[in-house]
């Protein structure tokens, strides 16, 4: 029921009339308020202007937009920090868009139980300072976390650098407060670690994209910050010797793993020759890289023994190679070439990205059967591997100057294809948003994806929270 | 439909009868067949007999039992070790029990990937056994481990004596397959750690008490051996020294904290009093005792680290006086004192007993109110409170050997009431099964219970699995 008037604004619709009336135009603004907003996020992906902007400040607030919503079947579109990389948090049409910027900061932080009640339009940044701040850590992070909120990270259970010692998103929620599709409010923002008493909200709501609830805020639980960190870089003969590294590691290292990122040397080669400011850790070349992190309590116990290990790893011929990080810029060097991917934009614009993952068993024969097959297609083409292995994870980068735009649809039936073939998540952090919709079958079963549906249609009956993101076909 | 036959056996319903034709004598037993078998848990809950015990020996069969149940809106109770102490397992009247026993055993432990993939009737100790014996530690422990089995242990998300490094069970499985009320089949034993593929629907299932689904496999996620348990035993002068030696123990022992056990006074002096097999490991009275363990890979420097930190508490006053333990002997002395609970049975018969949780914050001022109000009414009961206090978890044990029936009611209504008021959980890891259905309300709002009713009738819309468990209200 949208009329253009003569003053060139587009009439409000009755739900933005009634939201408007009920909160204020300062909480909602019409599309002429707030024109020049960016409204997508960092997927890339198509996206609409939102029937209005609605800025609320408090969990009340946020229940009467859903009400309202509800009564008028209004869809709605939760916005956080905009970084997301699948589509979530873009408009399709006729949303309005529910942004919890204003509704920002720590809340309480609990030194006793280790806890952080926190707003979710707070940017994780913001969490991980105020921790530290504290004498605590919060574990979670990635490269977006000055833009990113917890509200964002929650929604698409997050997952980043350090999943393989703290886990992902849902791994550092003691409890949270979410507001459903009828504007009734769940979560009592408790504090236990054992709360065995009925279906576990949190982690329904957790990673459900904006399509099941709106979560306002969380309780947080922080870790002990660590007061040492050993880091080395190693070269490996084969793929046996990577897995054989991370066992060893984890098993003999007394603060355990705290990263282990594998990078194949196509990306290595690739990296070094592009960026003149990284330099090689080790001489010669190897079959696979390994930059290895312990983070734990005693500098001292903990640099000797990490020390040990590194020349036991190289008597047994587990590693061929490594050098050990003797200051912290020796680190950040070798964090310089992991974190190689932050200059793809300028490197090679028009790439095709995947993030997919794979039983570690898995990860080095599904990386050699995708750079097999896309190899024998596009000979020419820069392929680009390197990953997470400690969790599965695994990214693909594949691209070549003067490809046809038609080429990023074959490039993907080829990785997704080995993916779906080998059992493999097609989305091991990123979500699906709209941007995975085609391809989550891949990843799930008919009958999984009927139940997902059932749920969706308990909680948001009319289907009115991020409709015709995560899952089609929702009725 | 049930009429007496003249041999004295009742007449199978529908639903039996198609269950038996569909599936044989072999899988479908009827009362006459398991006379005797004893049908119901641990929680002391009344239990009826089942119209008929189901023993499946695939995942295919238990598709067969629920398509068939969901035909003929038949109410199914799955079973596992029986040893619930919530009466999740019992029977109301009505129902077929479905016994997961015959699917049991490892199927696949995948070293390089660090997950074992199980049936659910295996039993807790086959798993840790089997873990074990791969060079593993699988580490969810509990004391009923010989007859629990991984089923009873997901639908309860069990906890346990290691939950404060480890987790719940629900953060030990990486993925699970399960059989739904009308018959699917659900979840694709996947081994990824990432894995953001839509909704997670094995945290909807775990924990959900056989309500939602029937778990039938699981990749469990297997940890690094310790190689080293260091121990030692503490006492304290108040409950600010206990939470700041939780802290500085969290913060300063290089492999962390693996077992955080507090114990009262009245629990000290009680158990060390009549089980005079127990020995005081200190000399003199302290207002708290705690049992630390720190368990990791490199024996010396740990051990080295742990004398140190140890010292370094004594020297600052947050614990008055500690015992270390110098030998295995000596920690299982440890040990023995906090496992005195299996005698109770025989010291206290009678007792009311409470599993709840509190923010860690919290639970010296919620053992206080609990013992304070407790002792008002009845001066001369026994008082046991002890607890893991990095979970928040509280136990209190309440008898007085001449009491009325009457007087359970009430000495739950004064701890459950605390419970509430507190903001605690009245299950920290029991369940709710029957048994705290009444007082589920305490700990989750009506939005929660609605929100969560929404989800039963989403996955189960005609009230088959295990019915009048876990909600009370479900239409």
């Amino acid at each position: 029921m949208q009329d253009k008037q003569p003053s060139g604004h587009t009439q409000p619709n009755a739900a933005v009339t009634a939201l408007r009336e009920a909160l204020g135009a300062d909480v909602v603004s019409l599309p002429h308020e707030f024109a020049g907003r960016r409204n997508s996020d960092s997927s890339r992906m198509p996206c609409d202007e939102p029937l209005a902007l609605i800025r609320p400040r408090t969990t009340e607030q946020v229940a009467t937009v859903m009400r309202i919503c509800h009564e008028h079947r209004q869809p709605v579109v939760t916005q956080g920090g905009l970084t997301g990389l699948a589509g979530g948090a873009c408009l399709l049409g006729g949303e309005v868009a529910l942004s919890l910027e204003l509704m920002n900061g720590v809340e309480a932080i609990d030194e006793v139980g280790a806890a952080m009640t926190v707003w979710c339009g707070t940017p994780l940044q913001v969490v991980q300072e105020a921790a530290d701040a504290a004498g605590f850590m919060f574990p979670l992070d990635l490269g977006a976390r000055g833009s990113c909120t917890v509200g964002g990270n929650l929604a698409t259970n997050a997952g980043g650098n350090r999943v393989i010692k703290y886990g992902m998103m849902r791994d550092q929620v003691l409890d949270i407060e979410a507001v459903l599709a009828d504007g009734s409010v769940v979560g009592g923002l408790r504090k236990m670690i054992k709360n065995n008493t009925g279906y576990d909200l949190r982690h329904v709501l957790i990673g459900s994209e904006g399509t099941l609830g709106v979560i306002t805020r969380a309780v947080l639980r922080l870790r002990p910050k660590p007061r040492a960190v050993s880091t080395a870089w190693c070269g490996l003969p084969d793929y046996d010797a990577v897995t054989t590294l991370l066992r060893r590691a984890q098993e003999g290292l007394p603060a355990g793993v705290s990263s282990f990122e594998v990078m194949w040397p196509g990306y290595y080669d690739f990296v070094l020759s592009r960026l003149p400011e990284l330099r090689a850790p080790l001489e010669g070349r190897h079959a696979y890289y390994v930059l290895l992190e312990s983070s734990g309590a005693d500098p001292q116990r903990q640099a000797d023994a990490f020390e040990d290990f590194l020349a036991e790893m190289l008597e047994t011929g587990v590693i061929s190679d490594a050098a050990l990080a003797s200051s912290e810029s020796d680190a950040a060097a070798f964090w310089a070439i992991r974190d190689a991917p932050g200059e793809y934009q300028r490197l090679i614009p028009g790439r095709v990205s995947f993030d997919v993952s794979f039983s570690i068993t898995d990860v080095g024969r599904a990386a050699h059967e995708c750079e097999k097959l896309l190899r024998a297609r596009w000979p020419n083409a820069t392929i680009l591997i390197y990953g997470h292995l400690g969790d599965g994870n695994l990214h693909i980068v594949v691209q070549e100057p003067d490809w046809p735009p038609t080429t990023a649809p074959q490039v993907q039936e080829v990785v997704y294809g080995v993916t779906g073939a080998m059992g493999g998540s097609v989305s091991a952090e990123h979500g699906i948003g709209t941007k995975k919709l085609k391809v989550l079958g891949l990843s799930r079963t008919p009958a999984e994806l009927a139940a997902m549906r059932a749920v969706k249609a308990a909680l948001d009956p009319l289907n009115i929270l991020n409709p015709g993101k995560l899952l089609l076909n929702v009725v």
